[in-house]
């Protein structure tokens, strides 16, 4: 066990929650029946992380004879899953940890570390756990050049560059971070992608890292940019049923499989934001992904094809547009294609209702894609644990099949009986030595790899295995991490955009309030059009009298939004125009509520500083000292936020602050002043 | 001492030069005479990365009474020159480390620590030593998006986003490694600067950097855009005639020096490659440097102005610009400019000749601009050790008072007799977690900070104590780094342009072989402008009969470059056009010649490889098998250079390749075809 005195050192966060202990036990009984990379990784990290065990650990798949006797579950596992118990075998009392496959018994092991860490009595440790979700990917936004379209912990983890040639022994401190909570893919290009990333010379990087990756359960994936036929194979026309077009990435997928024999796959943004699709050649969607899926189809690969849509020309509520292209293909997908929809309807708000396309395309494995990295949610500096916000839309009740017909039920594939499933979290790591750019950000990326495994789990109970194998096993500290963090999401919520407004953050940069900008391009741009406020009132009426948005919900779904009464208050401007003094269930007006949130999440944020103040003695200086100062920063640009953003409704409706309720601290002059050009993570 | 079984062990790089000693003597007897935090900071250092001291250790200033019985050195030390050798002070036998300031103490520790560590006796240590050099600077090209221009070690250091708020404790790593050299300068942004860095938001980020930098005796500069009245102040001009635009710099500096007392002062790129500077305006290169000065001086503050300019209407020889227009200019600069000339009068090659303004301007003080980072010289995977290329223009003999006006002795001031002089280095540093990219890129570094401090070092006696330090005391391994190192700059000019060739690389990204090039918009962007290469010969004729260069140069030294005959070897293509089928000395022709030093230079990177291999038993596994790694890379670049040029002067030539010597691995047509959209470092 950690002593405080150990504890008390500079810590810089490199270890993530699997810091080795501290005097790893060299003499600890581990071994390993039969042989293979992937059974000595395991062996490894139980020397590397295990202090102590009170019995010898056998380690071994379940196809070994020496184990037949046990009657271990085999089917229940599947490839993935793993048994954790104690076990004689050959007359000798030990910790078995056994899978179906060496991968199974590597995430047993983690799963053994984590039992160990978090305080399990390991004389009688009894796990047993399958993935409920098969494809569970990291998407990073990384471009070739090394920056990182919303990164905000420094340059991109892949050194393409020096890549095949130096594999950055940081690869495989990587692929452990990821093997221990269970992801097992890794997108490594940007979905707004360049078609280098398809050319020999990036295949063999890509290469590269997928022979680092293997051993650890790991599946490389590249986005692939759907016009890469013409600007790598001088084709004419990237139509998908063109047969030459076919042929190319036919041609293209088997090259690929050449360099890595297990490669994943192609993640697609199509007719998105700029980029080519087969919308292009007036194809479907369907048309785009089944053709690359033919191609993938020989080999076992499958397509992640984003349903992240709005057109230019669409006057419709841009929160409809994915529903209104996608729903009418649903059954038109390939079996090896994966539809990949957002968790809400607009682009990863610190919180949106969930997506309309959950439940309602029932012929199509649907995969949920969060967003790990805080491109809404203040970046690295702001503490936002997002667990709460993944598991909302998890445990959001689509009623497709009727109550109970969760998200997680949709998107694990239990809902409507499909084997390809799949979870997606843009990735929030980079090169900065913490990997994530804070502390708690490193809770974030835990979060995803767990609830990936198990969507069912609670974000408190992660919340609080991660604390104690971040900061060990002091149950102050834990009690302490585990405050901040299950009220910080809703902290973020309330200074940001309370009651159901979003989409009110400055242009490109996406930090700070803008909730006034009204002048860009394309009206679905502007904060202006998804608030609408005006001197009368706030919101956007997606009911029946609006965009009936609404309406591509399950009819008890949409019931229950058709009225402000039955309509969640977190969620109520998201789908109501309401007057300023419309009087909320507690019987206070909306503006009055509207500014007791915004001061509540300034409040929020001091309570969690004083928190963490009471967190110093019991943790390291470096990572403390780094948290306090994020915090203060936090609490400032809450404070900005909340300010910035009553100045501007006040502006609009004229009304009087609360009594008790602060003015702001500058004009609103000031806050449309401030601007931000060398933000960090912005598109290039 | 670090027994070999620590050495064996894994080693990220990090700790540079200054590995804290394995069993710091935490009982070692460190004491100081008075306070302060640089006192603090130089006995911090010593317990830090002294294991043990034959003697008490005594850290004070010569201004203590305690010392005046001493008679130690006063005046001779400066600023920043220290004392180091036994004395007994109050009747107490004792290592004393002294000087006029704090900081000369600091350097004194470090001093101590480079003693001990590189195997001198400390009972018998008597050193003393003031630098020759008044400013040593590193310079930053780091742009404000996190990005580095010709950087090669991933992100900038600074964090301009969490600055000033969050101190990274790698600011100080940092410091300790510049001040453990005896660097006081960091000029913090990219010469191509951005306005932005001079407004209050970034003046007070910098701010931040130089409290965490002033204890180690190091000033924060910035490179100022000379149109930033304009792009900040709403000028309509930035003639630096106009009393507006002198009043904006003045309450600039003003401002600078509200929030940064020591502020170090400008460094500006005017009228070069694009950027803004006083010949928009019609006035010479001294109005514009003086009317910055005039701000500054009443703050002690300096400027840096670049003499790095070549001009899109000038059709004169690139190498004879930047003396046209600044030889006229002697006398014109006020006394706190320095005019800061790089090595050479192109840019940064691998081997440029002396710059010819080095020594003629007599009454302007000089200062070096040298590059660390490795431009031209294979970014961060090729191994070169940059000293002898530094130690080659500091050693060249201008002839300007007669002979030995070395360079040296220009750019220290003895020979013209001024107070301010400078050394600027490019850096090679970002976020990366060996800093520069490479173990021996921070020999680099390293080898910048000794000859800034003393310009009369020897290269190889800065490698030895580079790797003594850096690898720890195993003269086995120090021979064998020594070596590689010795021989590794001109390795690089063989491969890449022997015999005075220049300027032979790809465009824009500078990586890789490009002599074909000749379709570029300005004349001199092409290599072709600067080999001249025909079917006849090959070579710039840089004599009378050409662009008479050499005239710029002291008569001893152009009359020796007049003649091929007495033009080194080395420089021979540089200064002279000649005939392919030329009798080198040695009798063989200039091709046979040529293509020797190409296969000479792959031969060396080979040799180096087979040395490194033996050093394998010698040092960690991390750093040895990504040294080993991109020497693999670098022996197969060397091929790709040597092959690709060779293939090129053949097209032109048509003569057979010497018997033995090999024939390219591709076409002409390959080598043409290569690209590197997303190489690193470049411009943005």
């Amino acid at each position: 066990m950690m002593t405080l005195s150990e504890a008390a050192r500079a810590n810089d966060g490199y270890e993530l929650w699997l810091p080795p202990a501290n005097d790893p036990a060299a003499n600890l009984d581990i071994a390993t029946l039969g042989t293979g990379a992937t059974l000595d990784i395991a062996a490894g990290e139980l020397h590397r992380d295990l202090a102590t065990a009170p019995l010898p650990i056998l380690l071994a798949t379940n196809l070994r004879p020496e184990l037949a006797a046990l009657k271990l579950p085999g089917a229940a596992l599947g490839r993935e899953g793993y048994v954790v118990r104690r076990a004689t075998v050959a007359g000798r009392a030990v910790i078995l940890v056994s899978g179906n496959t060496e991968t199974g018994v590597l995430y047993g092991a983690f799963a053994l570390i984590r039992a160990a860490r978090t305080g399990a009595d390991l004389t009688t440790i009894a796990l047993q756990s399958a993935p409920k979700v098969a494809v569970r990917v990291l998407d990073h936004w990384d471009n070739l050049d090394g920056s990182v379209e919303r990164g905000y912990a420094g340059a991109s983890l892949w050194n393409w560059w020096e890549l095949p040639d130096y594999k950055d022994p940081r690869y495989t401190d990587y692929a452990r971070a990821d093997a221990s909570l269970g992801i097992n893919g890794v997108v490594l290009n940007n979905v707004n992608a360049k078609p280098d990333s398809l050319t020999p010379r990036y295949i063999a990087k890509a290469a590269a890292l997928a022979d680092v990756f293997r051993p650890w359960g790991i599946k490389v994936y590249l986005s692939a940019r759907f016009s890469a036929p013409i600007e790598l194979g001088g084709l004419k026309t990237a139509d998908p049923l063109d047969p030459a077009v076919a042929a190319w990435w036919k041609a293209k997928a088997d090259e690929i499989y050449r360099a890595i024999p297990d490669f994943g796959g192609f993640l697609v943004k199509a007719n998105s934001e700029g980029q080519p699709g087969p919308r292009d050649y007036h194809r479907s969607h369907a048309e785009g992904a089944n053709m690359l899926a033919a191609a993938l189809k020989p080999h076992g690969g499958i397509v992640m094809w984003r349903a992240f849509v709005y057109a230019e020309s669409d006057p419709d509520d841009r929160a409809k547009q994915a529903y209104t292209e996608f729903h009418p293909l649903d059954g038109k997908f390939a079996d090896n294609v994966l539809v990949q929809v957002k968790n809400g309807a607009i682009d990863f708000q610190p919180r949106e209702p969930f997506h309309p396309l959950f439940g309602a395309m029932p012929r199509t494995p649907i995969m949920l894609e969060l967003q790990i990295t805080k491109e809404y949610l203040g970046f690295a500096t702001h503490l936002a644990y997002l667990g709460p916000l993944f598991s909302e839309v998890l445990e959001a009740d689509t009623y497709a099949r009727g109550k109970g017909s969760t998200v997680a039920k949709v998107i694990d594939g239990t809902l409507d009986h499909h084997a390809l499933s799949g979870m997606a979290g843009v990735a929030n790591i980079g090169r900065d030595r913490d990997w994530s750019g804070s502390t708690f950000n490193q809770a974030n990326w835990y979060a995803f790899g767990r609830l990936a495994w198990d969507p069912d789990l609670s974000p408190e109970a992660i919340a609080r295995e991660w604390a104690q194998q971040t900061f060990g096993p002091d149950p102050r500290l834990a009690d302490i991490a585990v405050k901040m963090m299950m009220q910080s999401r809703e902290a973020v919520v309330d200074y940001t955009g309370p009651l159901g407004l979003a989409h009110l953050m400055g242009t490109g940069h996406h930090y700070g309030p803008g909730p006034w900008i009204k002048d860009l391009a394309r009206p679905e741009w502007n904060p202006v059009y998804y608030h609408r406020a005006d001197a009368s009132g706030i919101g956007f009426d997606r009911t029946r009298t609006g965009s009936n948005a609404i309406a591509q919900y399950s009819p008890e779904v949409a019931r229950r939004l058709a009225d402000p009464r039955t309509t969640p208050e977190s969620e109520l401007l998201w789908f109501h125009h309401l007057p300023w003094d419309w009087k909320m269930n507690s019987g206070e007006t909306l503006w009055h509520a509207l500014v007791a949130h915004y001061d509540q999440g300034v409040a929020s944020v001091a309570a969690m500083q004083a928190e963490w103040d009471e967190a110093r003695p019991l943790v390291d200086p470096e990572r403390w000292q780094k948290t306090a100062t994020f915090l203060a920063i936090q609490h400032r640009e809450a404070q900005w936020w909340r300010d910035a953003s009553l100045a501007y409704w006040m502006s609009l409706n004229h009304l009087p602050l609360p009594a008790g309720s602060a003015a702001p601290a500058h004009s609103l002059d000031w806050y449309e002043a401030q601007q931000f050009p060398w933000a960090p993570g912005q598109a290039r």
